[in-house]
């Protein structure tokens, strides 16, 4: 098992991989070829950044029954389970690191709601992979919180404000290789208090099923993201002077502050 | 007005700039700092690639009243024209330059057609514009087919098999500066005959609006894309054998052949 971690050293961009209170820096990259250097350093010597900017950033969106029947129940529809595996996308603006503030805009009619959830990393070019295959190619996990907008979420023809307005994708803090993906629990915390746990073993479509589907169509590339869902409900919405969580025993914890915007 | 380019040169990405029959190489890029090189070369001495590689990679989408006429006509269901300039998404995956096959997937039940369209290539970062400043944060056009599965449009929950299977988004060839956005006529042939040809004035949202609108909420970076959406039908299919070309006369032409995966 490998805790990677990217850092701002010197204005750059680092990755380095983390044993105990010690990060040692690389050459290269985790999606690449890298090699050990000899500079080490604390956790917090640097500026933790997001561990990977993805050149494809996949979602996998409505994929935990809870969370489908929940959404739909709050405005009184009839929940619909997807039938297949169909992912979506977000974009690179709305990272931030851990630490870093979610800005909610001025003119947000809201609520703005956290979605933990659990982040495969891909680590090698693949393309055409049975299920069997398919977990081979991610390189680790880390965690997500897809900060959503829910009244642009209802509103607007696309997801674009609701879902990738600067600031609402926090994602962090490490990349933790050699995890099973089916077997992890998320909780999410609001100011210190647990607002939601669940388990990842109650995907409708696990992992392996969704790599291998979009790789019958598409290549998988080495640093693109697939954000995995998450379920239950996601309430209280998030208020400036929060602070949320999310949490995972293995990965850790990817904290953000909520501020309005000024 | 400048004519950017990007070849590869002894298996590296390099930009260039055209003139006349001659590419001048530049150290940087047009993103940020660039200097000329003395390396000259002609346009076809090096492999072609897609002009920029977008870390945000966006597309209007529903921009032409007769394009969303036709397509509602189609299914037989009421054209609703968007009541805001809302930004969907694309993904680099499915990017190829001119010149590279567009493969149509085995099991894909058709029809899959092209859509033709303006591409609005960022130049530097920008945020809260004006529209009167929009357009300022733009380095130039260039052309794009939003190639576009129809069945799995209609089929699935989003448009990810649709619209991003793999070399389903030809971009190029060229990135021109000082160009009017609004004042230009796309033209599509498929194996040399006109099939289309609209006029990028009869954008529902013009480009400084939808610009202006999107840095609202989100951070635009330098080699972020907007597409900017098709007028009218997109008819005949591709099949197996065509060619297809976008055109237009400042831009030059974006030639991508039709091959079945194999």
């Amino acid at each position: 098992m490998t805790t990677w971690c990217r850092l701002e050293v010197d204005g750059t961009p680092r990755f380095g991989f983390v044993e105990g209170d010690c990060v040692t820096l690389v050459a290269g990259s985790p999606f690449d070829t890298w090699t050990p250097t000899r500079i080490h350093c604390g956790p917090h010597d640097f500026r933790l950044l997001v561990p990977v900017v993805p050149g494809n950033f996949y979602a996998a969106g409505l994929n935990y029954r809870a969370h489908i029947e929940w959404a739909a129940g709050r405005h009184g529809i009839p929940a619909k389970v997807p039938a297949h595996a169909d992912v979506g996308y977000r974009s690179v603006n709305a990272l931030v690191a851990g630490g870093e503030p979610i800005v909610i805009p001025k003119d947000s009619p809201g609520p703005v709601e956290y979605e933990g959830e659990l982040v495969a990393v891909i680590g090698r070019r693949a393309r055409n992979l049975s299920e069997g295959e398919a977990l081979g190619c991610v390189l680790g996990y880390t965690l997500g919180n897809d900060v959503s907008e829910r009244a642009w979420q209802r509103s607007d023809r696309t997801l674009w404000r609701a879902k990738n307005t600067d600031t609402f994708k926090p994602m962090g803090p490490f990349i933790i290789t050699d995890l099973d993906p089916m077997r992890q629990r998320i909780v999410v915390r609001v100011n210190g208090q647990v607002v939601s746990a669940y388990d990842t073993a109650a995907m409708l479509f696990d992992v392996a099923h969704y790599i291998a589907r979009m790789s019958r169509y598409l290549t998988l590339h080495p640093g693109d993201v697939i954000w995995l869902g998450c379920d239950g409900a996601t309430e209280p919405a998030l208020r400036p002077g929060d602070t949320v969580e999310v949490v995972n025993d293995a990965i850790g914890v990817l904290r953000n502050p909520v501020v309005l915007e000024s």
